[in-house]
C-alpha cells in the first residue's frame, strides 16, 4: 500500500486550504471528500465576509475553491472515514471503499449538527452503525433501518436495499425522498432514541418505533472520539494547540471540528496552519528515520 | 470626539477580514491603514493558496480585496497609529494625523521586517522617532535624517524638507529614490546603529556616519512594544489567545503579528477571529454599562 504524505479528512473550507497549501509544498495527499465538497457552505445563501470574494453565495464559493482545486491538479477522494488509527509513525485510516496509510493526518470534517441520539454512543458497533456502504454485507437478507441526515444518504438507502430484505428510511431533511425500491419504506419523524434488545435494534421516533437488525445513523460528520480512538476532544471538538496540533502526534485539526466561530475564513486560515504544520511533521519525521 | 466600536489598525489580509467581519456586525469602524492596503501583499509576485482565488498576484489579491471594502461601505482613513493607551473601558489613538477613541482595538499591523538597530529602542523619543509627519514641527530649521524602508517615505522626506534645514535620506530599498529638494541628500549605506550623545543623534552606516538632531526610522510596521505601552509580546510578536485576545482586555491582534505562519488565508482568518472577539466584548461591556 503506498503511503501518504498527508491525508485531509473533509473537504469544506478547511480540508480545501489544507490541500492547496499541502500541495503547494509538493506533499504527496489523500483528499478525502464529497463531490460538493461541503454540503454545508453549499447551501449557504450569502457569505458576506470571506475576503476578496464579495457577497457570494455558498453555491459560487464551492464552485470557486473547486475551480482552485483543479488548476492545482487536486483531486477528491469521494469515500468516508469511519476509523483513524494512529500506528506510531503513520496513521491506517479504515475508509467506506478501503483502507489508506498517510504519515500526518489533517481532520477538517466539520461539527456534527445536533446532539447524539440516546443510546446511540453507547450501541455503536452492535446495532448502530455509522457507515451503510462498511457493513452492508452484514446485513444480508435482514432488516434495516437508515437515519439519513442528507439526501446523498438516500444512496446509502439504494445500495443497502441490493442485499437487505427492508430498509426503513427516516429522512431528517425537508428535501423530497427520491427513492422507489419496493424494499425500502420511508418513514417521517423525529429521532428520539435508539433502543438495543435480544440482538434487535429499535428506533424511537415522535409517534412510533422501529424495529429492525440494525440502525445506520448517516450524518455528514461523526463525532472526533469516534472517529480517532484516543484523541482529546472537548464537547464537538478536538482540543487543539496553535499550530493546529492535537493530543495525537502528526494528527491535526482545522476548521469547525476545532472549535468556534464557525467562519469559512477562519476555516481556511487554520487548514493553511495545519498544512504547513503537517509539512514541519513530516521533516522532523524524516530526520528520525534516516 | 466620537467614539468608534472598534479600531482596526491596519490594511493587510489581517485587519481587511476584521473591517468585513465588523462592518458585518453592524459595528461602528475605524480602519486604518495604507492606499495601498499591504505594500507586503501587493509585491508578492504570486500566491497559489489563498482558497477560491487561484494563482493570483499580489496586487490582484489586493485589487479583490480593495472591491470587497468597496462593496461594502467601509472606508480607508489613511494615518499612522503612533501609540495606543488603555484607558479602561476605552482606548486612545495618538496617529499622525490627530487622535481617537475607540472601544475596543484590532492590531494587524504586520511585523517589523528585520530586528530593530542597536540603539534604536533605547533611544526612540530622545533623538529617534518613528514618524515624521509626527514630529517634523519639533524639527524646523533642524538637520534631519530619514532612514526610509520603503519609497513612500520618499513622500515623508519632501514634507520633512519643507521644515527642516536639512535632510539625510538614506533609503534602505531597491528601487530609485526620486528626490529632488537639494535640501535633501541621499546617501546609500547598511545601517547598523544609532547613537544619541550631545543632544545630536548619529546614524552609523557600515561605511559612514551621519550625524543630526534627530534620525527618523520610517518602516511599514512599528514593534507592537512601542506601539501599546504595556503589551504583553514574545519578539516581535503579540502574545495571543486562540480568540485572538492579548493582555489587555478589549484589545486583539490578527495576522502577521499575533504569529508565524506569515500566511494570507491565515491572516484573514485571525481577523475574523478577532473581529468576532471584539463584538462579545462589547456587548459584555454594554452589559457593565447598563
Amino acid at each position: 500500500m503506498s503511503r501518504y504524505d498527508i491525508a485531509i479528512i473533509g473537504s469544506g473550507p478547511a480540508g480545501v486550504s489544507a490541500a492547496l497549501t499541502a500541495k503547494n509544498r509538493n506533499k504527496s495527499i489523500l483528499f478525502i471528500g464529497k463531490r460538493d465538497l461541503s454540503n454545508k457552505v453549499s447551501k449557504s445563501h450569502r457569505i458576506l465576509n470571506y475576503p476578496g470574494i464579495p457577497d457570494v453565495t455558498g453555491a459560487d464559493l464551492i464552485k470557486a475553491m473547486q475551480d482552485h482545486l483543479d488548476s492545482m491538479g487536486i483531486v477528491l477522494t469521494e469515500d468516508q472515514v469511519t476509523n483513524v488509527y494512529a500506528m506510531g509513525d503513520y496513521f491506517a485510516l479504515q475508509c467506506a471503499k478501503g483502507m489508506y496509510e498517510a504519515s500526518s493526518v489533517i481532520i477538517a470534517t466539520g461539527v456534527m449538527p445536533g446532539k447524539l441520539l440516546k443510546g446511540e454512543e453507547e450501541n455503536l458497533g452492535r446495532g448502530v452503525s455509522y457507515c451503510a456502504t462498511c457493513d452492508a454485507p452484514l446485513y444480508k437478507g435482514k432488516e434495516t433501518t437508515i437515519l439519513g441526515y442528507s439526501p446523498k444518504e438516500e444512496d446509502e438507502a439504494a445500495f443497502l436495499a441490493e442485499v437487505a430484505s427492508k430498509v426503513y428510511y427516516v429522512p431528517v431533511y425537508q428535501d423530497e425522498v427520491g427513492l422507489k425500491d419496493p424494499k425500502i419504506e420511508v418513514i417521517h419523524g423525529v429521532p428520539k432514541e435508539i433502543r438495543r434488545e435480544d440482538k434487535r435494534s429499535t428506533l424511537v421516533l415522535n409517534d412510533r418505533e422501529i424495529e429492525s437488525d440494525v440502525v445506520f445513523v448517516l450524518r455528514d460528520a461523526v463525532s472526533p472520539g469516534q472517529l480517532v480512538p484516543g484523541l482529546e476532544t472537548e464537547g464537538a471538538h478536538i482540543v487543539t494547540q496553535r499550530d493546529m496540533s492535537t493530543s495525537i502526534k502528526g494528527l491535526f485539526a482545522a476548521g469547525d471540528i476545532a472549535g468556534t466561530p464557525y467562519q469559512d475564513a477562519k476555516a481556511v486560515g487554520e487548514g493553511c496552519v495545519a498544512a504547513l504544520s503537517a509539512v514541519s511533521y513530516l521533516t522532523e519525521l524524516s530526520k528520525q528515520g534516516s
